[in-house]
């Protein structure tokens, strides 16, 4: 097959899809890999390590789209102003993370109109068979650990205990709420630089997993909520009001703050109101990894980094991009797993119309598939049309 | 006897000569302690901590200056612009570091003249009886962690190992340059993250305390330098050479180089040239703790970053001020431990004339005393006169 790795264009986007040991290995297992020129440029990969990777370096993104079987991209491409979509042929397979419980359902339908099978790396299911593909965990380990080390390099404190001939300093706290993979990360990195780590979950499981990272876990009595696949879901309102009253204390004592809690589809729930911000010490400082969903603090700005009395509130947007080459050596791996899954499952295209045909009825395939044969099939993104009346017989699921 | 505490004015400085904490402990001794207004702002120590702890807060620097036995400060006073300069009586001690070895000397003659006992901190022999007032240790501790820190943010990859379901990311190779305090920190900080790191420095009695630490020690056969207080000294030209050739290899590899080779009263040592910068790969960081002496790289630009070619130069100027309530914390509790060794070594003032009187033959009195009863006492100072001819006959040292 033909596999296309496309520059992504968004801003501020350093990451590509695909890096050099990916592309030998995929060479190796006879597919052609065409590469854009400059693909690898945000994360410092040259053009030439691609080619003595055995890849095909082209210029141009139409040409490019023409020739491929699969696409593989990071991010959305934009809709309508890239040239890729004069080239794309009918049946194209296009894979990233295109945020099917989101993003504007009129993408999917483009893409669905214009008989793209599209896969979004994004809805794989948690269990154990994907986790070599789990773009998510992946990204989430990179979240984790930046949010430390932006957080350790803003403190105007040690991390560790210090001892010295003149005295002992103590170490920072740092208080890190949400333990899914992105907080576990920042607790095991806090914990590895010598903080005294507190962390929060609402979900009782995460207890054992955090205190076998060297950190204490907050016992909040409330209700615990957790789905099927291991995702926090929303908690009642009081519930939310007695979480607020039971952080305040650990939030005001904190050096550090890390909140990772995010709700997949759902904004951000608000773990630190601006009263919370403002009885910390002048000084401290929070990182919001939450931030592109809304952030989990008040006061948080996508992007910016807010003073508020002294204490730092900083919500990143696009972290794994601040760590582009591992993050884009995380996510080739994770893609290259996802390529040789839909290889398995007997992905192949008719020989004349260059359509996609996938059969399978696999939980991998069947959650990530959001477009394929003129519809769209992501159960996300049919929940989300503007009215499902018969006009949209057309879009409906044929699983 | 009357402590005064002053607001540091050098653009940039946050920190503060003595933290509440000491106030207490000198305050219970039986001294006064005067504060001036804002002195803490800087490290976020309020005006009201410095009053529970026992100090009285005045506004007036002259009135301060004017009204105290000994004046404690970290850095120097502006000369002649000072309103301190107005209320100081003679017989004063000033206490802080005043870099005996290449601040002007025309200051230290002002000194002598206005008949001021000065004790400049930085000047402690490095003896074991000397470690608990050691500034430049705990300033260097200070800086070997912040390198670090600083380094970890800037890199665009992780410090660690991480092993993921997608496979293993090998961990980011620091390379550390002088193994002495802050070497020493900034290896064991790197090693804390889960960086392969590696150390060199041209004493070969720092191979213990790098291996001790879990870095290995490049063993570089140049000839071994060290000074009877465990100082580095300048090696000789073929010499240096020689250590630039064999340096070549480690840099090029390194992810990350921490330099910290300083000579003191001395430009530090060029221990990576340009050609080195421009060997590294793009995304590779060097920090730089000898930029304010002129930096170990020919790139370095004190206080600035640099970009060669995609590798990041960073060269900060006052670090310590990075981490300002540390540095405070241990600056204090050193300065308090030099003045309660000035106690025991018979420190007094007349009654009359406010003379100052200080008879002991101690070596850290001896090594730290700048001027004392109008004349200059630091053979630094001495050996940088312009002229050491009859006119300077009085500022002789009379030791």
């Amino acid at each position: 097959m033909v596999i296309a790795v496309l520059r992504e264009r968004e801003v501020g986007e350093r990451r590509v899809s695909l890096v050099p040991e990916s592309v030998g290995r995929l060479v190796k297992a006879g597919h052609r890999v065409l590469v854009e020129t400059g693909a690898g440029a945000g994360c410092d990969i040259t053009d030439q390590a691609y080619q003595e990777a055995g890849a095909e370096l082209l210029p141009d993104r139409r040409a490019i789209a023409a020739a491929a079987d699969i696409v593989l991209t990071i991010r959305h491409l934009t809709d309508g102003q890239d040239p890729i979509w004069e080239g794309i042929r009918p049946g194209t397979v296009l894979v990233g993370m295109y945020q099917p419980l989101s993003h504007s359902v009129q993408t999917f339908e483009n893409w669905a109109h214009k008989g793209l099978t599209t896969f979004s790396l994004d809805a794989l299911p948690r269990i154990s068979r994907a986790q070599s593909m789990d773009v998510l965990s992946s990204m989430s380990t990179i979240a984790g650990y930046r949010a430390v080390t932006v957080a350790a390099e803003r403190l105007r404190k040690f991390f560790p205990m210090l001892m010295t001939a003149a005295g002992t300093i103590p170490p920072a706290k740092v208080l890190v709420l949400g333990a899914g993979v992105a907080g576990l990360q920042a607790i095991a990195t806090a914990h590895r630089l010598g903080a005294m780590v507190q962390a929060f979950d609402t979900r009782a499981a995460a207890r054992e997993q955090v205190e076998s990272l060297g950190a204490t876990f907050l016992s909040l009595d409330v209700q615990t909520a957790q789905t099927q696949d291991g995702y926090a879901t929303a908690i009642a309102e009081d519930q939310h009001q007695r979480e607020l009253a039971l952080l305040a204390e650990p939030v005001k004592n904190a050096d550090v703050v890390i909140t990772t809690a995010q709700i997949p589809g759902k904004p951000a729930p608000i773990l630190i109101t601006r009263e919370m911000v403002l009885s910390m010490r002048p000084g401290s400082v929070i990182v919001d990894l939450a931030g592109e969903s809304g952030g989990n603090t008040e006061v948080s700005q996508a992007g910016e980094e807010v003073d508020v009395n002294g204490v730092r509130v900083i919500a990143p947007v696009n972290i794994p991009s601040d760590l582009p080459l591992n993050a884009s050596q995380l996510y080739s791996r994770n893609v290259t797993a996802f390529l040789q899954h839909l290889e398995r499952e007997g992905l192949a295209f008719t020989e004349t119309t260059h359509a996609c045909q996938i059969s399978s009825t696999d939980e991998i395939i069947q959650r990530t598939l959001v477009t394929h044969e003129g519809t769209i099939r992501s159960q996300a993104v049919l929940d989300r049309l503007p009215s499902r009346g018969a006009e949209n017989v057309a879009t409906a699921p044929v699983r």
